[in-house]
């Protein structure tokens, strides 16, 4: 495996396959089979699981790893074409990525959304020029527009608690003072879509996922036999639902414009998830989240500490996809 | 061993098993007894000795670490309970301190006191907290009222200097700039006592420990067959010292009132041990420290570069009981 | 090999057994080496191909490694002597070094110049203060005036680019917005010199290296058969050149004086370097630069993208090299 980018780029039994192997080096380490080999981790956005996860995984399979952050560097990082470097950075993305890269085996990136072009984000450009630069097999933990690492833990995730094809799944908008990438809901849309559930996106008025996200979900629906609606009425979507996924994100309209964005949210603060969302959802419908959640402001309390919430156990499976990556895309045998 | 928080949870035939492995592993390296097994460290307040020398002692044992702390989060972690996140911080210990403790086969915490309530710091509320938040195996690398891996390195470093039973050890309070936490001294007096040392608690007015730390130590001393008593009279109190252990603590009368302890500190410049102080001292009394220490504060630069101190070789055992520690709670034989 | 210090301590076959030992365990890893081993990493400034090169080179033999900076320690570490430590600073570097060395089997250290006094830094005063209060064998990764695993790493890509004794090298200065230390291009011309290559140092006035420098080049050549000469004068230093090594540093009779060294600078921007310079070098003559590199100052992008560049395979060896380094330190065969 030479990258690991987008659940799109795999067929269903390869990812079955790579869960299948999380689960079998869970119950069977293999503590030396990645010895001498190593990850390097390069973060262009702050992470907390992310970086520990991998940390873990990695360790677990006796290969190493290296973090790299922009402010390790004189400076920061600078990463614009053409430019005379007389300011503050004193190295270029050209200089530095290529050589992170050489001092791995395979090399993890983290450039979350930048939030200023939708164009761009949705393109992600960034992720693309970055490893346009790198010539080892590289993983994408998180991207602009991606973030495949966690939906290939919550495929995991929703294959523990036993749910399969034609399951309902709401993937809900949430309130959160801030405006945040199409990542994680874009990425989760696709991937249970692409399981085969029935799909639909929960969201206000103003909080439709961008045309080509709900495109590329449609489509692996079409070849799973699982279906993508969008909805903005809460009671009717929450009908009979078997697990509800929070997120939040920006609004599409008013993409790089904060302060246009602001002045629609502030009637938006009782899509905050509780226990009267699942009057009628299905018994034991379930809650997941990627973390970090905001108590009570995306979810209430009584949520996140009840029995309906998988988000322990979806953020361990984090670390234990994972470490079937690392495994498929690093060891010999 | 499901769990390292505090000496007074092991026998000393226990703690001397742990010392005995320490050397042992010392002199006979065992590189891959914890292979595939994780550490996670967990700091909430800053450490070096502590981060350093745990990632060293799982090294050596062939196993991982990570490192977490606070300021990895995004803007930090929120510890208060049912509050509405819509501030900076975008993360709760609740789900935080779960999730790291998954990643790893065992948790080191690190959570020092805040200095602001009595009470809270000598319930070690903060640190309870926290793990009752996880199920894996903890470690206590400083909480508020406890050190136990400096106690048990400590304690090698008494047997290292043939000190035993009877023999007479002054914990002596030293001047210092802040109003500091009452761990190290808290935890040095109690592993005296359960040693079965003779010690002598040596601070001026306004400086006793709490009844409660004093107490702990007399009922250890009750049963080691040694003996827990205080003074203000460095001359007496040093005679026959076989060794002083230097720290540094808040008065309690004062605590989280910097304001008012300030008041009556400034004429306690004189408790910076010297030379002089050892003059009725047993021959070859030896200076111990946690460190760090302030020269010229605390102690004497002849002291620290002289031979009574054994400051760096105590800080050395550090690494070495906590090898002894991680082998017990975490290797398979 | 009980410390690795400066190139001039070893044989020039010590050398190229080092280079040979690199490619080796290029091809033939050995990850299981130095299982258990630990090499510290003390960072009193910053580095990130240094750092993140070491961690993957001791990774990859199976060793493990710890990073220690200034900031970890609370409010820094204080390195005066005598002082009375009433200020911010809460550590003494004659506790702090000690203590981190005891936790590795060796230790690297980086001390960069401190720019402020030409004879201490020419001195090399604070590197050796740190190594005179350890035991254990330490490795230079940057000292004032040193940068002897840079110099081995270059001496590597010099092998791999089938240049050998006679051939010529320009080291020469380029434009930089500060004042840099000595420790890169002092290094670069001894150990090019040592190789036995016709070396000339190409500079502006005012920027001719300082004696003791040049001198102990001169003295590495004229063992080695190689030559050292100085020059002001770009075209005819240029002609056959076969590589150019491209640096920056500051002006010594200006040194610890920026703003009188600013007064004279802004006349030097065209020590740029670009494709005219190459007009009567050799065929393919190379570009090597230790890295970081400021694009459009201190080079043109279209060297840097080009193919006469070599600075990410230069860099790449900075890991090679240290593996065999530490193979050599630490390995018991």
């Amino acid at each position: 495996m030479k990258f690991f980018n987008d659940l799109a780029d795999f067929s269903v039994s390869e990812i079955k396959e790579l869960i299948t192997l999380a689960t079998k080096l869970n119950n069977h380490p293999e503590p030396r089979a990645l010895e001498g080999k190593i990850l390097s981790l390069l973060f262009l956005s702050p992470s907390l699981r992310t970086l520990i996860s991998f940390q873990s995984a990695m360790a677990r399979l006796g290969g190493g790893t290296f973090v790299v952050s922009p402010e390790m560097s004189i400076h920061g990082l600078e990463s614009r074409s053409g430019i005379v470097m007389d300011g503050t950075a004193a190295e270029h993305i050209r200089e530095a990525v290529p050589v992170i890269a050489s001092y791995g085996d395979a090399i993890g990136i983290r450039a979350a959304a930048k939030g200023e072009s939708l164009d761009d984000d949705l393109a992600d450009r960034e992720f693309s020029e970055l490893t346009s630069l790198i010539e080892t097999p590289y993983i994408n933990m998180e991207s602009a527009i991606n973030h495949p690492c966690q939906s290939l833990a919550d495929w995991k995730t929703l294959d523990d608690l036993k749910l399969s094809v034609h399951n309902k799944l709401v993937l809900s908008w949430t309130w959160h003072p801030n405006p945040l990438p199409f990542a994680v809901p874009a990425a989760t849309l696709h991937m249970a879509a692409l399981r085969g559930m029935d799909v639909t996106v929960l969201r206000p008025e103003g909080y439709a996922l961008p045309d080509v996200v709900m495109e590329k979900a449609r489509q692996a629906a079409s070849i799973s036999g699982g279906s993508v609606t969008e909805s903005d009425d809460t009671k009717s979507t929450m009908k009979d639902c078997q697990v509800i996924y929070a997120s939040s994100w920006a609004s599409a309209q008013y993409y790089g414009n904060r302060r246009a964005e602001d002045e629609i949210k502030p009637d938006l603060r009782q899509w905050c998830i509780d226990e009267p969302w699942f009057n009628q959802a299905a018994d034991n419908c379930r809650f997941m989240h990627c973390l970090p959640v905001r108590r009570g402001v995306a979810v209430a309390d009584r949520i996140l500490d009840g029995p309906r919430s998988v988000v322990i156990a979806e953020a361990k499976n984090r670390m234990l996809v994972q470490m079937a990556l690392l495994h498929k895309m690093l060891s010999n045998s």
